[in-house]
This record gives structure tokens, sequence and C-alpha cells, in this order.
């Protein structure tokens, strides 16, 4: 039943990046398949493997799964990232919601006609919005829910990396925030995949960008 | 502890509908405190009430919730709408997911400054991509997941009638979605949601659209 987990999707970050690094930290190892051609695409249609015509898609347990926060959730749940109650989860559900809003604009950023007033605006609203939020919640507690490291957790760090690779210095007026960054980063399998040579992705560039359109056969920029 | 379920938000539906269907179906009541000023918004921020600032907000069980899909998923969950295992709960989320992407498309559009290629996508969207997947999941079952209503059934349903108010007939070629429809809105609680008079609310109008501007002092249309 098992096998190992296959995901299939462009090499790049994307939606996919927050699925590599939870796996990650659930120390559950993994393969990839690169979707590069309009072809590769075509034939995952053709056999049925999307249910909604979409990547991410993550082969695990037997099933063909799609859509980022569904298979967020299910390992999250799997591997026990996500809290021991209800109580516990609505809160990590709260703030991974609010973690993944900042990610996701800075994520279609490449796909901008004009990306310089985005960054502005989402700098304004990392540093007005979501970075107090968790200054706060971590204003004593080592996690944000439950004194357990969980899913949010692992997104919040992969975020705070991604903010200061657009905005250097961006947590200095955070201290919470980048103490919790430097002790998530001394966790072994973190610290392996910040490695040069892991599955980390970088920062997306123009033939990330442009494999992207050519499969989707999309237009940018995007409005 | 307790106290009844409090839902603030617009008087409209936007994202906090499927929070109302899901409440409804779970037979839980609630109240509705609507935001018509910014003066109302500005006090919900000054109060802390608001994690990022955005509506919904949800005041139930001693907590105020925000974010609609930790709040769906919470009720989900409590209301034993969210299936039996993780194998069910992930069905149910890739549903949902692709459910709730195909509402968000309907939902923004009174902010768009030229809806009618966007309608024309949608349409073809639902047509292509989205009904299909249901009619096969239906196709048989009685409900989308293990055999039990789930709250991926009660946002179909709602995706289902706000498809049919935009594009009457939509449903035809898809009798099995068409009949799931039809089961649905037998069931008690439903049927009395559908009534005039309960908290169901209308299509967008252009008094929700304007106090949603003035609200968040936002210009429309939207790019």
């Amino acid at each position: 039943m098992a096998g190992k987990v296959v995901l299939h999707y462009f090499n790049g970050r994307g939606k996919m990046e927050s699925i590599r690094w939870l796996l990650t930290v659930a120390e559950v190892e993994f393969d990839e398949v690169y979707l590069s051609t309009r072809e590769q695409y075509e034939k995952l249609l053709s056999d049925g493997d999307l249910m909604f015509q979409q990547v991410p898609m993550v082969e695990i347990d037997g099933m063909k799964l799609v859509q980022t926060k569904a298979i967020l959730h299910y390992i999250a749940e799997k591997y026990n990232l996500h809290g021991k109650d209800l109580k516990d989860r609505v809160m990590i559900n709260m703030y991974s919601e609010g973690v993944i809003d900042l990610m996701e604009m800075i994520m279609i950023l490449p796909f901008s006609a004009d990306p310089k007033p985005k960054l502005d605006n989402i700098q304004s609203k990392a540093k007005e919005r979501y970075l107090p939020v968790f200054e706060k919640a971590l204003s004593g507690p080592i996690y944000l829910v439950g004194g357990k490291l969980s899913c949010a957790d692992v997104q919040l760090l992969e975020c705070t990396l991604m903010l200061e690779e657009k905005f250097p210095g961006i947590l200095a007026d955070f201290p919470n925030v980048k103490s919790f960054q430097g002790r998530m980063t001394r966790i072994p399998a973190i610290s392996r995949f910040l490695q040069p040579g892991s599955k980390r992705k970088s920062q997306p560039d123009e033939t990330y960008t442009k494999t992207i359109m050519e499969v989707f056969k999309i237009k940018i920029p995007f409005p």
C-alpha cells in the first residue's frame, strides 16, 4: 500500500514548497516528478490523476491527493503536527491560514506586470497585519500552539525566510519571531533542509515562470 | 462558557455564507452582528477581536475565530461533518477546497469592472473542471464521502444553487448532481433555510458592495 511519497509539480517553490517543508519536518522521504512540458500535464489529465486539473498532486498511501491545503492537513494530521484537540487545531488553522495568505502574495509576484507596488503592499501587510500577531503569540511560548510543534510553526518559519529574502531586516522589530526562527532552524531535519543540495527550492526564476506559462497555456502578466 | 454563536460580517453572503450554511445543517442557532460602518470595524480592531484585521469573525465556545476555512473546519469537526477517519477527511477536504475555489470566483464578481468575461470563465470552469468531478463522485453514492453527510456536501449544495442563479439549466448535463441537490434540499434544516425569512442571504446588491468598500476603505473595481 504505502510505497514512497511522490510529488508532482514544477521544479520550483509555488504551492508545493509548503508541502515539501511539512514532509521534511515529519521526516517523510519523498521523490519528485517535475512537470516541465504541456505533454506531461496532458498525460496526467488523461490518466485522471488531477481531480481539478491542477497541481500540486501528491501520491501518498495509495492515493493521488490534490488541493494544497487538503494535502497539508492530511500530512499534519497523520504525523501529529495538527494539535491535540479541537481547540488547538482551530488555533493552528487560524495561524496557518494567515501565514499562507501572506506567502501566496509573495508566490504570485513573478506573474505580476508591476511587482513594485505589490512588494510594498506585502511589506506593510507583513509588518502591520501578520508579524505582530506572531510576535505576540511567541512572547513566552516556544511554539505557536499548545507547547508543541505544529504545521503552523513550520509554515511560519517558511514564511519568515521568504520575507527576509525580499526584505532583509524585516524581523528586526519582531524579536520573538526572530528567536523562534533561530530555534526552528536548529531542528535537525530543518537544518538539513536548509543546506545546499536539499530538496528545498530556490526563489522563482524566469525558467520557472516560463514553464508554468507553457504547461498551463497561460499568458502573463496576470492582472 | 458556551453562550450563543455570534457571526460578525456584512449583511450579505461573501465568505460568511458557507459558515451560515454549515451551522444551519449542524442545527446550531446563531445571531448576527452586521458590519455596516467603518467605526464598527475600527472598534473590532481596537478591541483586538480580529486576529488578521479581517472578517468573518465568529464567537463560539468562548473564542473569537477568524479565517473562513479554520472556522469551517472547527464547525465540521465539532458537529461530525468531517468524516470518520483521515482518509475520509482528506477526500472531504479535497472536494471542499475545489467547491470553495469555484464559489470564490462567483463571490468576487460584484467587485469586477468587467464581469462578463469572468462569468464566461466561471461557466466553463464549472462545466469542464468542477461539475464532472462531482457528477462522477455521485454516480451511486448518496453523499460525496463515506456514505455520510459532510461539510463537502453542504458546500456543494450551496455552490450548485449559486451556479443556477447565474446559469439556469447548468445542471442539465449533470443529473447526479441535480438529484443530489434535490435530496439535500429535503433535509429539514436545509428546507427551512431555503424559505424566505431565513438567515440565508440574497445575491449581492449595490448596498452590499458599497458597504464593503466603505468599511475597508477600498476602491473598486479590483483589477
